[in-house]
């Protein structure tokens, strides 16, 4: 009996081994071209397009494409440097090789490579890799989330005002939009931290932090996102509290991630208000 | 006449190979102590005085101090969390061990311990040392800016709107103040990055970023980057473009520093305004 309910289990949700270690090897690929370009900055005028930063990203996009290409022939890619094709598998690979280009272009370790793999509308694989400082964090459906290769879990904090609560910066929102949640915030939290990218949701997972509010995140941005906080026991939803979409799209979304529920009830109260 | 002259610049000017040693030194005996609390984190509520990022600031400033008093009695300190002593000798040790408090207590690796030295009135020797990256910047006078051992230098960007430039984020600032700089900030240069603290000015020294404003800071936040930054052919000041004050004082003053010194009169142009 047990047996068998595995197998179902299995074909239903369960990601398989293979595709854990397939993206495993497109993080380490990619890895090895981005750490080529870490920290070479320089300014080129006028030519943003061939910025360190821009030719690192799209080197490493085509060299997780070419992998993607030979082993999952069929599987369908969305990635942020060079668009979207459906494939016929039902798999869809969601790819942004350099998530945190600013952090990139500045020398901050704290970009990070996000490979996520949507499966029948819903996303089954996530990974967060940091190349330079070798951590990378793996979700997976039916696995708990792995830093490092030890189990990662989210912390309680069902107390609002003991939270730390982590933005990218006002970039990312309207101004007046920003000021209001600034001051929400400011107000209810125990602090603010900025900047982070795709950063902040691996140090959610693992219990370092407690929650995550961002504007302006697209299809590559969240998808290896929501298998990493998930596994690890944390939500992941837009400001309303619905699920993300998991459509092809180039649209921007509002994100808000917590380790604990009570916390993420409450920040839906405050940010649809 | 050479090494004479070598020699008056020594005792006038240039800090000793033996004070970089033991700079290196109080690091490694930091780092040793941070490590030990970081990524820790728990709540205790309502106790912050006994939270990890806490205990990790006292007990390392208090490895310093130990040293210190061993191998330089007479020389003053200033240090964040155990007050000032102003010593006999004319030299003052100006300690923070763990700045970027937010970033530690988040599982972040980029805080940093500093370690500055001021000298009849000069800022003579600094060390900016992140703990869990290995990663450390030294300057002292007479010497150039070393990043792990290497020579650290700045990169030139006259152009403002190539600028990429860092600040620590809204809070250290008042709100009005704060959209006054975020405005300029925005239809001026490349782009703004977030959060960073001493982190930043050790990525300028290195030639990654181009300026950095901050508001809020005081002489144990300051006195170690004035060296680094110097040395690597920087420039550091107030807003006004003023030399940052050097007597022990527990005041907030603006911070701007840059790498180019074009950039550095546009921007205290614009935050004298």
């Amino acid at each position: 009996m047990t047996v068998i309910n595995k197998a179902i289990i299995s074909e239903n949700t369960n990601v398989s081994e293979d595709l854990i270690t397939l993206a495993h090897r497109l993080a380490d690929a990619s890895g090895e071209v981005i750490r080529k370009y870490f920290r070479t900055g320089f300014h080129i005028e006028g030519k943003q397009d061939q910025s360190p930063v821009t030719i690192a990203d799209k080197e490493a996009e085509q060299v997780i494409r070419a992998i993607l290409a030979k082993e999952r022939p069929g599987d369908g890619i969305h990635g942020e440097e060079f668009g979207s094709d459906a494939g016929t598998t039902g798999y869809m690979w969601v790819l942004d090789p350099i998530d945190g280009t600013k952090a990139f272009a500045t020398g901050r370790p704290l970009f990070g490579t996000l490979i996520g793999l949507v499966h029948n509308g819903k996303a089954v694989l996530g990974v967060i890799d940091q190349p330079i400082s070798g951590e990378r964090w793996i979700g997976a459906a039916g696995h708990p989330t792995l830093f490092n290769g030890k189990q990662a879990k989210v912390r309680p904090c069902p107390d609002i005002s003991n939270a730390n609560i982590a933005t990218t910066g006002p970039d990312m929102f309207d101004l007046e939009e920003y000021l209001r949640l600034y001051t929400y915030l400011k107000e209810e939290t125990s602090f603010t931290i900025y900047g982070g990218d795709c950063y902040s949701y691996g140090t959610l997972a693992s219990g370092w932090l407690d929650g995550i509010v961002e504007g302006h995140m697209k299809l590559h941005d969240y998808v290896a996102l929501i298998p990493i906080v998930e596994g690890a026991g944390g939500i992941i939803t837009d400001w309303q509290g619905k699920p993300l979409p998991l459509a092809p799209s180039f649209d921007a979304f509002e994100v808000l991630a917590t380790g604990d529920k009570p916390l993420h009830e409450r920040l839906v109260e405050l940010l649809s208000a």
